[in-house]
């Protein structure tokens, strides 16, 4: 059994790192940190796991978190990067599911996340956790960094097309919806019940940090420049994330081929399902799993192929996909513990 | 392996069924019927299911069920009376989620649902499938008569009370709210989106039929005579059921004793959980999962006692109670395929 | 031209006063008070209000709320009791939003809302401002006390009853359901639209302060000891109030004796409508409006009365009962600026 | 007052001109049709319309269309172009709600609705019935195309762009979310409240009904050959309309004439809003008013201009527009019955 601490289970992806993980053949939930809720049993604060989960929080210095095989970071920013290093000296590896290593570049980061990086001698080592594009890496990996929920659907909607050279990487356009969920879980009026119901509107269209994120991976798949223009906007629905992809088409190809592009692609993929082509996938379909759904479109047969991607933004698009990764960093079943099927309706 | 057939499985309960048995350790699902979608694999109807499911819906002349060691009928009222005679006698166990079967008194069935009873002669045997109040009956049973989901919850919270004779009978109110998709997956104004969200409404006040159910179910459990009021409400929310229940005490107890009875009464029960008195349990913390909560209140010290009790109507309240059924019939564990921790949030 | 200020105009009363008084025929918005947020246009804050208020919010000291003739208080609890003495003296009229003048009982009061009440001397002046049971005193008051939001559905609801002595006062039970928004616009976590959205709960079942504001107007139409069972629950939706009311009848009355006695006593009130008996009246047929709407029913013809009664909680239960409550203060028409249909789908 | 007659008023648009005209000050509601519901009075079916609306549904040959100055159609294509030759000469003037008469292309008319055009003699005189762009025709206008409501976002998003010459008129996207009322009030098993909440979905990608209608618009601004593409979306939301338009500009232009364009375009406008540069508009703060408002992007100042559009779907989107309309036929103040303030929450 592994064992696996949490730090910061008191947010949406710790509780759902839980849900997963309680369940999970292969894991023991050894620590879980809380300064705020020392001593608090994790299911009085989330009922949902009375009966599945005996643990209380502990704070950080008495979790012995030395102990455990791997602690995800489930923490804002600025958390994982202060504590990493001091864990893996110890032989613990790190899963980090903020933005602390994500990006290469340092001073990327220093200026969209407006913190210095306190360990920058890890970011090399950190290995981008998307096990559809990294798996091999991910398996050697002592330090992930867990991809944002907006790049996963971006990189895997876009990935195809762009290694196979058939659309501009010049004008890419994402308009993706995210569930409220997405914006965590903090005492904020923004994302009240009674300002998000019932309406839509756009967020962060100056500028949203997953967009940095998601054009220095996409450019890995191309020599062409990316340009990528990315539109977040807030669903009123708890989970899930909804990417409406666009690019254009610089090739003569079918649809029949641009349909066998990604089926190829990710067709030996568990958590990658691709779509009859002309299919309208709904976020519903993935709820709680960690399932990414998509689709191809071609509007009246022009030049604008459209990718619509759906997954759970919790699931696939955070703690899921960092058991996706522990799975492969441990050599277990990359699905143990991952086969939920979506709750529908 | 257990062979299970599916009769309905178009509908909430039936696609719930799927999502439970598909994952159920000891099950092997051999049909699903459908007039009408004969030949469609299901997983097109419920693209959840894509990667679990492989299984095409047979018209019923097709499907064999003959061959199946239980079949559950996830069909409207009626149904299951016509065909269970036929498989009873094939050897065939019969777990009917409709009403067939619920009323030992035929006139009232045929009162309350406005047809006539076509298998009068099983009424008898038929077992009314709630394991906490039957569970040896139903390791016995050949046909199983599953509880609606109000009356799981009435029955679950008034019962400690009745039996130990604390409250008076003649007087209970059941203030009842479900989610929305207790009213199935039919094509009706009344549950529109446009029409039922961001609303709060009654409906059924003149008597709805899980009224007579549920007050032959509680009568069993006491000498007095039975009346009680129960008055169904709709809200926006898919799943979930919250009952209010109240009762006037016609004895001097103490908070602590009525804790002792509900706790002692469901201390061995896998899906019944006691909160601690005092508690508001949230139908959330029971979404997905087969765990009905429950919690005592009692104000301002007086002679009213409140027992609010949730459950995912679609689970606890129909399907996931369906297969604790079967898992009983089988000799199974009886928490088999039934371990999910509720989705949350 | 009747001069108003509004204190505290950044919560959802707060805008919903600006939504009904910014298009009042006889009102001119003279000033709106926010410490936090001076100098703001109101209508940056709610862009909604866009085009149609030009005010900005100011700082108490600024805003010479003398000049008005009648002041709002949108804030918590405890603010009017320490403002409300010098505009009095001032010639200008105050009508309170919030609890500090609701109970006569000045130790409830503090027992309660766990505050000292600053001006004790204005208690016994205040008029409770429910229109349709206090018009004439309304009418004369210099200091309106604004009925919450469950109590004026618990009042209108029971009133008829209490008031005919047909009903046992000594065993009413009030199951009442708010939308969100009754909880304000604060930043708190339980309100979240990922905590309370696709969930329903109870919640303050201990004790709620509506409790004895309630059961102290009701004691005033019987001389029989009034005792209430009072069980608030969280609707996921935005705005809407729907209490189910349960009382035992103590005479041989006919329906249609009970509905009688309804629409007489509510004949001439533009905001409460009596629908036909037995019907099951929706919270969205109030959302926007000042209407309430109440129905009958009588299960099985027993001595179990209901009375359904819903209302938007921010217009009848809130804002819109302090504009008809200023319309009657000022000899307006009691209906000016209220006219508005609500808002259905 | 001038007479109004309604086919079709059981549905949303219908009802929500009721809502709208019940309270106009120089209408008076005279007919309104529906074949199923003869002699049900209109409150009966919406009771948000007790108390303000009294009329009763009566059926086609009975109402007597020909009496009244104006005559809204609110019913399926088809059924407008059936009755309006004869109302129009009777000297009734036509509104129509559907798609009629949108198209001046017959023949695109009759491949993309499937049914031949009974008035085809009426397609030319028809007048589409957006007051921003074709004022001066509607006040002549006998019949009234009222515009889809996607097309009125789109057009008024892109059209000081195409007028000005700024973007390439060969590459325009539209990703627009609606919500579910949009979809009418049909008893469809997608549009059920358990299938459409809590979830995100794009349909209809394949081609939409109302992207020949706006590409034909679009096209009489520019020269330059219009191709758009348009992805609609459905968001678990009752009303609203949020559309997401992206252009490339070929002309060097600052963030300030962009901005100046929108705002000298529409400055005496009363129903259009342009909001600050890099405002995101919510849907919420146009809910049931008949406002659209809309704001400017420009990420990273790049090449690519976004804007964001918002209107309540059945009001500027539908029947608030065929309002507006008939204030112009009718040469009343365009602004009449039309003021209400959004409700927000």
């Amino acid at each position: 059994m592994i064992k696996v601490g949490i730090v910061g289970g008191t947010g949406y992806t710790g509780v759902e790192l839980l849900r997963l993980l309680a369940t999970h053949p292969d894991v023991e939930l050894t620590a879980i940190t809380s300064r705020k809720e020392d001593g608090l049993p994790v299911a009085d604060m989330y009922p949902s796991l009375r009966g599945h989960v005996k643990l209380a929080f502990s704070s950080p210095d008495k979790a012995n978190l030395e102990q455990c095989d791997v602690v995800f970071f489930a923490t804002p920013h600025g958390v994982a990067m202060a504590q990493a290093p001091a864990l893996l000296a110890a032989g613990v590896k790190v899963i980090d599911l903020a933005a602390d290593f994500r990006l290469k570049d340092q001073a990327k980061f220093e200026q969209w996340y407006k913190i210095p990086h306190t360990a920058p001698e890890l970011i090399a080592e950190a290995v981008y956790g998307l096990p559809e594009l990294n798996r091999e890496d991910i398996k050697q990996a002592r330090l992930i960094a867990n991809p944002g929920c907006y790049p996963t659907t971006m990189q895997l909607g876009f990935y195809p097309l762009l290694k196979a050279g058939l659309v501009n990487a010049g004008g890419l356009i994402a308009d993706c919806k995210s569930g409220v969920s997405g914006a965590g879980r903090k005492a904020e009026i923004g994302i009240l019940f009674s300002e998000s119901s019932d309406s839509f509107k756009a967020y962060g269209v100056a500028g949203h940090r997953h967009l940095p994120e998601t054009t220095a991976q996409l450019q890995r798949f191309t020599d062409e420049k990316v340009a990528l223009t990315f539109t977040p906007h807030l669903v009123p629905m708890i989970r899930g994330m909804h990417s409406t992809l666009y690019a254009q088409l610089n090739k003569d190809v079918s649809n029949e081929e641009l349909q066998a592009l990604f089926e190829t692609q990710y067709k030996d993929e568990p958590f990658v399902d691709v779509m009859p082509f002309g299919s309208h996938p709904e976020t519903r379909s993935t709820r709680g799993s960690n399932m990414l759904r998509l689709a191809l479109h071609r509007p009246e047969g022009g030049n604008t192929v459209i990718v619509l991607v759906v997954q759970d933004n919790l699931v696939k698009g955070a703690s899921g996909q960092a058991v996706q990764c522990m799975n492969l960093m441990f050599g277990l079943k990359e699905t143990a513990g991952l086969q939920h099927i979506a709750l529908l309706p």
